[in-house]
């Protein structure tokens, strides 16, 4: 952290390209968490209560639907917030953000496995685990792009600080919930 | 309405990442409606008559198919001619974006809900319900940038009331729709 | 095509934007088709032949897989080739893009029907009608362009009836194949 | 090798076109990988017990996410190392290129296929077959590109030729993988 500017060298990687190939990742996985709504089937095409009722049934779903586009919404937000301090892309920082996206492409299954099986506490796990991965990389790659120098000159440190700060806060919740869900497996398993 | 400048701040997004998102997720939902249309099972696999009456048997999906695609396509439309005009992003505006991109990705599903049970009132009321969401986002999306001053200084007045007009119309309409689709339902439970 | 300064106007669409749905619509059509490949259930895991087998089975799957990719990479190409020389977009021309879009995103359930009944005269029938469906609308579109004063100053007009010459021909080659399939369809129910 | 000037023209298609659909393909491929991971059914709903199993249970197929996501991940980042140090794209060069976006396009269904049948030579030979193809293309695409002129002029004699070895080295790993599984093949077939 004392160090910034031992390292600089070229990006990797066109800025602009990760930036594309992250926002269409992130608007592929939020478009298709819409697959696993399923029309229901019912017996009478025309009626409005076996309809509301097959819907209802899925409601775990609609609402792993809403809860899991909020999740990545917010994850593709945060992400747009500190990539615009970043300048150059080394090596390692394009491979943890190859594993984000890896934990984002991911999402999608672990929103089914919320709808489908909410109250399963290994559905928790891992639910919280994928986001967990996806928290504690962004939380590497930050720490890293300031160590390599690769942050803009125009992010002082209380900004800097201020992040890494934020990003601890969510990686800390974020390993609580898996901690928990961890445990309440435990107590059901036994 | 009144104090347009109050509370000018920097842009809390990039402008054209949430432009690269919103038409990434629009020209998804617009493609996977294909999905729901499935290849018919048919007993002759060489029989023009047997595959042109099992696709015939699915006509409600391909107008579906085509409804919605072309409602996609309009409200995609729609936020360009508004988009262009907006100059900053708040957080609240990013909000009310994310949710208009929930509605949007969620469409595919009321799509193949249409396909599949056109004629029953439920539809109806997902199908426009989840217009109404969008649309009515999209208005308060477009009188709060004009209140915090979001907007680019070439937008006058009466450009701004003439796209308030038209927004709330389609407001208006798409209620409307709604309401008559509830009223069906009524009748057809009672 | 004599008055091509009458109704200049502004574009009504950013060409930016366009652009970008167009080539996420593609992209996302050309991958889709993959879905149609489906991993064969097999009894032995571990079979070579049976594997095999299964999967030459799927021989015309493969085979629309590769021929619907080339066709949409060629559309693709053409596409681009075109709308170098578009500069302004009027509200018709987004009609008629949109139209090519819809039938872009309608390819895949072509492919599938090809790859799944490859030898009934309906599929050509439907997989010949929506290329020619696309090649229409940019027919349509590339002669409203130049009449609507569309076209960059660098377009003379060697090079726009050039290009209407390549489009017609196309259009004309399609309808034909159209055209034989109704028949081949005739005689098959016949 | 010897004539780079001979046939300077002009590129066929829009460089950032181009980069925007391999983008799309590849930002696409990387995320559908994740249909394949399907939520199993379990009696008990709740039992963490069952769940855990069922999911251990389709261990390859996660095994093969994590794999063919790496392997895109790494196909893009190399595609992005080179196509910097294009300038122009010939015809020959963008049937490549569509060669290539076919081969990622189609690497979803190789991805399932080990996830499914993780022991069967027939799926290593697929599996790296389509790894080779997509491999073999950049290497005539880069070789191809040297040739007609189409480098930038930045690009010297040392960064073309240290390209090319890498290029060669994978194509002959991978020749070496495809050899061995159609080895093993025939050993198991036998």
């Amino acid at each position: 952290m004392s160090e910034p500017e031992v390292q600089v060298r070229e990006s990797v990687i066109s800025r602009s390209r990760l930036e594309m190939l992250f926002d269409g990742i992130f608007a592929i996985a939020m478009t298709i968490l819409v697959l696993e709504l399923k029309v229901p089937e019912i017996a009478n095409r025309n009626s409005v209560a076996e309809l509301a009722t097959a819907l209802r049934h899925d409601g775990p779903t609609f609402f792993s639907y809403v809860l899991s586009f909020a999740v990545l919404g917010m994850m593709w937000y945060r992400h747009n917030v500190l990539y615009r301090h970043v300048e150059r892309i080394s090596a390692a920082m394009l491979a943890l953000q190859l594993l984000q996206l890896a934990a984002a492409a991911f999402f999608p299954f672990c929103a089914a496995l919320l709808g489908r099986y909410p109250t399963n506490p290994a559905t928790l796990i891992i639910y919280s685990g994928c986001m967990l991965v996806y928290q504690s990389a962004a939380t590497v790659y930050w720490t890293m792009a300031k160590r390599s120098g690769s942050l803009r000159a125009s992010v002082d440190e209380a900004e800097y600080h201020g992040q890494v700060r934020r990003l601890r806060r969510a990686t800390v919740i974020l390993s609580m919930l898996v901690l928990y869900s961890v445990f309440l497996s435990t107590l059901r398993r036994g």
